[in-house]
């Protein structure tokens, strides 16, 4: 087996992959994405490029043996004007400019045909880091309790609905009450905005109510931006007064699990894993 | 034909529609929410009632004659353990409550039922004052562009799709991408947060994006709780660049629509009536 080259935008997850992926024994390269990616980066096999230069990354790539690769971490929409493209990114431009206009899900789905027609495999984080991936079941110590089932089940169903208009990856559900649907601001100030509606309808900190749940699109390719909870959501939810968090088993991404699990213990809220 | 009976909450939809239904030639009696109804009820026959006194409001109603009555404008999710509950209300009590769980639809089903149990007609806001629901087709002097009547399209069916789970009634798409959805925490503070999205993503000062689209609930009762746009509507979505606003025609009242249309115009956005 080859090694595996790590396409790595800003924020925790793509450090994660590389580390697990590490850990279990294989040989990890990482293409840092200039402006994005963190100097973590610096403590492994690694090159830098910019947005445009496909030419550079997939020459990188092919230098150091990936046979697999795989995206991760955030990177902004891009502005396209910008964008300085090398000879080969010319070539990918306009079908990469055509799906962008179509929706986050199809801008990464011509990412990835990009990268498979220069005869690199695209694997999702599933196959590069599987220790990542949320498994079925209750990972703390706290269970949820039945009304926190039937809220679980309840967003899942809007997340779910949702998701097949390239909208968000979560929804926060109250008792029955949807309280908040996730578009294009994000997970986290999502959650934040739970703590301005009339505490009638939310928890308190004298009486924690409502779950947060993430679940893949199921428009989406789940080889990149699967929903990820790390310990930043855990004291998001927290400090809004919810009881708990529940994900899609197979569906989503934990990282730092043991720490996002003690965490959750620390703070009294559940952390689920939802069978499909 | 008897007189009208509004029963009015906050904010200036009931007032709108005493009004509309008095200049129409009827007689209006109005019986304000303690709390709630503010100062207009001064201005026609009026009793003030609290949320717990149903038989001091039945008996008010039928005082003044009123074949019909309508429910409107603005009432938080009352704690019913703080409600002072009078002899008929404590019969009603627990259909209601048990309604409440289930969410705002049934609640205000339940809450219409009440008055339906007591022999009085309860109508919608199409019947009460029709000349405040809007028409099809474009209001003021601006059109809708070809990109805005596609997003139109798209947050149409993301509001129909979210409304089956009794969410919020309103949706922001630009360009394609589903910018905010609607839950808990109403229309103006849905539209406030786009101006803290990426600036890529929505319109800014000069180069206006994205369209506002408010439609009811399929599962609504529409003889209440209809989706409403007034004068700050209209204001808020020009702050935040969009290039209009939609409403389901025959499906959401516009308060005040010769200032609301005019105000649109001085904007330049355009306001559009969806046909069914």
């Amino acid at each position: 087996m080859g090694a595996l080259g790590v396409i790595a935008g800003g924020g925790a997850l793509p450090r994660s992959i590389a580390e697990s992926a590490r850990t279990a024994g294989r040989e990890v390269f990482v293409l840092g994405l200039g402006g994005y990616a963190e100097g973590w980066i610096a403590g492994f096999p690694h090159e830098t490029v910019a947005l445009g230069e496909l030419g550079k990354a997939v020459k990188a790539l092919r230098a150091h043996h990936c046979d697999d690769v795989t995206l991760a971490g955030k990177v902004s929409r891009p502005r396209f004007a910008e964008i300085r493209l090398d000879a080969k990114a010319v070539l990918a431009a306009p079908r990469v400019i055509a799906a962008a206009l179509k929706g986050d899900d199809a801008l990464l789905r011509a990412v990835i045909d990009m990268f498979e027609r220069e005869g690199l495999r695209v694997i999702g984080t599933a196959e590069a880091a599987p220790d990542l991936i949320a498994k079925a079941g209750t990972m703390g110590r706290i269970a949820p309790s039945t009304q926190a089932r039937s809220d679980i089940a309840a967003a899942l169903e809007i997340v779910r609905a949702m998701g097949t208009f390239d909208v968000g990856q979560a929804a926060i559900v109250c008792d029955g009450l949807p309280l908040a649907v996730e578009a294009a601001e994000g997970t986290d100030a999502m959650i934040a905005r739970v703590a301005s509606l009339p505490e009638q309808i939310r928890g308190t900190r004298d009486k924690p109510r409502g779950v947060l749940v993430k679940a893949p699109k199921p428009t989406q390719d789940r080889r990149t931006d699967l929903p990820v909870v790390g310990i930043e959501t855990v004291r998001n939810a927290h400090a809004v007064f919810l009881t708990g968090l529940a994900v899609e088993a197979g569906g989503a991404l934990i990282v730092d699990r043991e720490a996002v699990v003690a965490e959750a213990d620390r703070l009294g809220l559940f952390l689920q894993g939802i069978a499909n």
